[in-house]
């Protein structure tokens, strides 16, 4: 039986709390608000508002689940209360949390994670033990990973009912800059565009405008985190979107138009569905404690495959 | 009982065909494909697929339901078959069916209509008979609409489970830019930003993306007809989305910060949701064949309002 330790409840880590307590890890979280400690006590948890507390077992995995700009002040404190200690993180971005760790906590073994699941709703209320089924989660396979690490947070995804992608950390914030962030960043814009039209443009709006806004219904202040957390990976992505923009508005404005861009689209879409949708059939059996396991699982992780089942340290990987 | 004479029998029309049918409405259905004439009479429907015969009853309304650079083409057969007959259509944009009207069949009795429901999937397969339950289904109310029509397509998209929206052609079109053209071409170019990332990104890609994108898996030909067929509304909507993602961009570059377009992005957003749950209170009557009806209707659609019952040719109006 391991021990979990995560520190911040909201939807993620409120979520992953109720997701590792019904697959039978011993669980604690860590909320500042008591008003947050006291619902997450009342649904049957163990949750402190004292993140020393949490901390005590210094045997726990250690997860940081709190938005990117509280992630260095969390880490203050496990470098004062528990510095060896295993650690990973479920935030949207992966570059700037191991540099914060590589500073703050050299000693912790860290191993990076990101579940790619989500609701617009926010807060320990929204979560629920079933928000990464299915879903990919991304584990840190940068060289110098720790294999024992690396499995545990592996199982842990496994057994919340993810899908592990193996990814370094530079390829992992290039890649959700262009599926999560960008994404994020359009919905706001269309929300506004949309709304500049008016009660009769809002009583019109229907399902092509109602799902690109989704995700502008989150809380701005964790969009804004993970976005501008992400700065250079998402300047690229944002000037692909405006080149392909732009280059859509010219021919519109010149020939009347739009046959590159409505194309193209519906191709990558349609790549997107099949590539979602096509049984897997290679599969390979790499061994962490080997050299080079890592640089094979991120080589793989970069055509999309993924880690479906773990013993001991040793993957079993289909793409 | 009315008749009622749908040419086209894609998602829209074959929608139509089997709501107006079930809300009792004697249909009949043209489809030029011998393979959807079949289907359609197999569904136990009546269908032709000669353009002749389906207009061959004088007496019923004829619904345009064929995209938009299809629409000349039957304007000249109904010219020739049906010179005067009742003449409503479902195109996504209204200025250049009013215009093609007014050229190609000046003396049909013309009433404008677009339902603002519908799938990523196409054709007659694809249709239900509730495809428009709890959509707005605008109206043209244009000066000059036949009062005697007007009742009978708002009865229509009522009696189809719609909620009819008053507009004028032009208010419509700069709409439809903003809240339906301007999302599907975003969709593309978010479906293409992401497929640039490869298998790592589409890996990783899920709701904010899937949501995203989900309409660029709509049938390209079709966008197109209807985003090119809207050319100088869709530009200045997305000028104005060029305007909004160029800004985010350069603020993003200089001060690293997104603050302004989250959170104009999140309100409007608020704001659209908001809207929609509101209940409203004030209700009007109208009787369309009082001076100045319609511009009192184009007033109240441009406010919000919507049309929720009608007897004769008085409107009950709710905003």
């Amino acid at each position: 039986m391991s021990d979990l330790c995560i520190i911040g409840l909201g939807l993620i880590g409120g979520s992953l709390l109720r997701a590792a307590d019904a697959a039978g890890w011993k669980v604690r979280g860590m909320a500042r608000s008591a008003a947050v400690v006291t619902a997450v006590r009342d649904a049957g948890f163990d949750a402190t508002s004292s993140i020393e507390d949490a901390l005590a077992d210094g045997h726990a995995l250690v997860v940081l689940a709190v938005p990117l700009p509280a992630v260095v002040g969390v880490l203050t404190v496990v470098a004062r209360h528990a510095a060896y200690c295993r650690l990973t993180d479920v935030v949207s971005v992966k570059q700037p949390v191991a540099a914060a760790v590589a500073r703050h906590t050299p000693t912790a073994r860290y191993v990076g994670g990101h579940p790619m699941a989500g609701t617009s709703a926010s807060g320990w209320a929204a979560g629920s033990a079933t928000l990464f089924t299915g879903a990919p989660w991304v584990v840190g396979s940068d060289d110098g990973a720790d294999p024992e690490v690396w499995a545990q947070v592996a199982g842990l995804a496994l057994e919340c009912g993810a899908h592990v992608v193996p990814a370094g950390a530079a390829d992992h914030d290039a890649a959700v800059a262009r599926v999560s962030h960008l994404p994020h960043l359009l919905a706001a814009v269309l929300a506004s565009v949309g709304g500049d039209g008016g009660s009769l443009a809002m009583a019109l709006a229907a399902g092509s405008f109602t799902d690109g806004t989704r995700v502008a219904g989150s809380r701005p202040e964790l969009v804004r985190a993970m976005c501008e957390g992400n700065r250079d990976a998402l300047l690229a992505a944002v000037d692909d979107a405006l080149g392909r923009l732009g280059a859509a508005r010219g021919s519109l404005a010149s020939t009347g138009g739009l046959i590159a861009t409505i194309q193209a689209g519906h191709l990558a879409r349609r790549a997107f569905d099949a590539a979602r949708d096509t049984a897997r059939e290679t599969t390979e059996h790499i061994d962490l404690s080997t050299p080079g396991a890592l640089a094979r699982l991120r080589e793989l992780g970069h055509q999309g495959a993924r880690v479906t089942a773990l013993q001991d340290t040793s993957c079993h990987v289909t793409l």
